[in-house]
């Protein structure tokens, strides 16, 4: 069904703050959580704060997130258990701020849980006229390429450059799947990706059931896994756990550079956009209509959703979170 | 056969001189290519030294390389066409300077030309108790993912992080296969791997011949494409052009980052050598005897072959250097 922009938002806000969230922490989610599904992530978007309040229960909200001003331009924040959207959005901005005053800036997160897509804080710093680098371990579910023991994330990494007409923006997870993506296929009885997982016995398998008890593989083989490796040890940096066993063991880290420390920042945004520009008129392999640029389908969706002024949700979905409307007790 | 690191050098050393390579230059690229003999990439060792000398004919060395401190934390070097293992060595030693100094430092150089293993600079950096990120964007040869036109360089990309008790160092290429890789499988009569490149209307071919008349595929697909977009991206801010047509249209970025700036710099170096020695101590896949950490086999036998004092050469490639150890005259 189509929902409109500020019915879903309100929506979310209602459920989030019932469900003991800050009403200032809901707004932050719920932003986040819009624009996900307009920008074509269904699942990144509403049907997420099921996800948050349950984390709830055991991650209770509201404690005081502390920003520790380490140098000119690092900071460490601790998320006192908050969830990662809210600490995110404080972490991009404030590595926003210091790059604004010494050129780059630096901030880690630990202590906190899930943040949605990394590509919402860095497009945020590429609209501010910044390059942005983030990264994020989350709970250890994927084997390095040759073993079979869970010790990465599923551990994505995002990239946003500023650019002429729109930022081009570049995300992708270092895990051949994710979690939500198994724990799917396995409610709709659908088998894995050939080479996606292998069981708790390190035996190749399809079954999402088996895959849950075993380990995920790497994306990309030894390259992809020396990927997933770098993104565990910023995760380290930032004061996450060597392996996540629990959810808070996450490290995030964020690096905001301003293109002017090495170019002027009009010519640089006008170059990726002419490389943009280059690549998407360049020719197709054959059987492919054009080639396609990192990114961009996502911002097209998103156009189209603001012009149109709605976003689908999932039926279901909808029910339920109307009837969380009032909190827990109303929808028991 | 065997040559000691001291003669290897030293032959190096007389056939660049000898070719027009100022000598402290020559010391510079010798000293590169000594080591990676040593760390077993065979190819990327003295046979370098022939195509040295081969691109030294189009851009003689020797025009001062200028330095231009951009901000506190920043730096452009333009390279004046000298040969990129001159130039990149001074861009890491810069930037990690200015790391010293602030925190981080982020150093570009355009007008150069190729630079050898990237990993070399890098770990120079951990050895010193830095992080760093270096990316160089090379002669276009890769498509993107559903093109099959030449865009990208094969962009190497390499991440070295300090640790116990050696530092961690982890880079590759993102395509699918190299042009020295490719030139080599032309010589020896063999096909390419599948999926590694298309021939010049965007057919598939094994075909070595083919394939450099066409264009190389991207590694890991559409995640890998979007990495190799990035190095693209960071060559351009570093003064490269958009499409590197030619050799010294390339860019190379540098960021090191102090890691104080977020942990002790102590802790972090200890929980990495952790990490690393719980990846190890992990649960091999089946038919695999251990899991491989990243860069380790380049210093394991980098080690081996410091004990031994000598790294192993090709003969014909020595008998080609012998010959032409007193320059193009004496060969001719």
């Amino acid at each position: 069904m189509e929902l409109s922009f500020a019915d879903a938002r309100e929506l979310a806000i209602d459920v989030l703050s019932s469900h003991g969230l800050p009403s200032d922490h809901a707004a932050i989610v719920a932003d986040h959580l819009v624009d996900a599904a307009g920008a074509g992530h269904a699942f990144a978007g509403l049907p997420r704060v099921l996800a948050v309040i349950e984390h709830l229960k055991d991650f209770p909200a509201g404690e005081p997130i502390t920003i520790t001003q380490k140098t000119r331009n690092s900071a460490v924040i601790d998320g006192a258990q908050n969830n990662g959207y809210v600490t995110s959005l404080i972490g991009i901005d404030k590595a926003i701020e210091l790059a604004r005053e010494t050129g780059i800036g630096v901030v880690s997160i630990n202590n906190t849980w899930f943040s949605g897509r990394l590509a919402y804080y860095v497009e945020r710093a590429a609209r501010e006229g910044f390059i942005a680098l983030h990264t994020a371990s989350t709970q250890a579910r994927v084997a390095p390429a040759g073993g079979i023991d869970r010790i990465f994330g599923t551990n994505p990494v995002a990239f946003a450059f500023p650019a002429d007409p729109e930022p081009l923006v570049i995300d992708f997870g270092t895990g051949m799947t994710t979690w939500g993506n198994v724990l799917l296929r396995r409610k709709l009885g659908q088998p894995l990706d050939p080479d996606s997982a292998v069981d708790k016995d390190g035996n190749p398998t399809l079954d999402p059931a088996e895959a849950l008890l075993g380990a995920f593989l790497p994306w990309g083989g030894h390259r992809g896994y020396g990927l997933a490796l770098v993104v565990q040890v910023l995760a380290v940096l930032s004061g996450g756990k060597i392996v996540a066993n629990d959810v808070p063991d996450s490290g995030f880290f964020f690096l905001v550079i301003d293109p002017e420390l090495l170019l002027p920042a009009e010519e640089f945004r006008q170059k990726v956009g002419e490389l943009v520009a280059h690549i998407e008129a360049s020719r197709p392999a054959p059987g492919i209509s054009k080639v396609r640029v990192p990114g961009k389908g996502s911002l097209q969706k998103r156009h189209i959703a603001k012009v149109r002024g709605t976003i689908e949700v999932d039926e279901a979905v909808y029910e339920t979170l109307v009837s969380l409307r009032n909190g827990p007790q109303a929808a028991a």
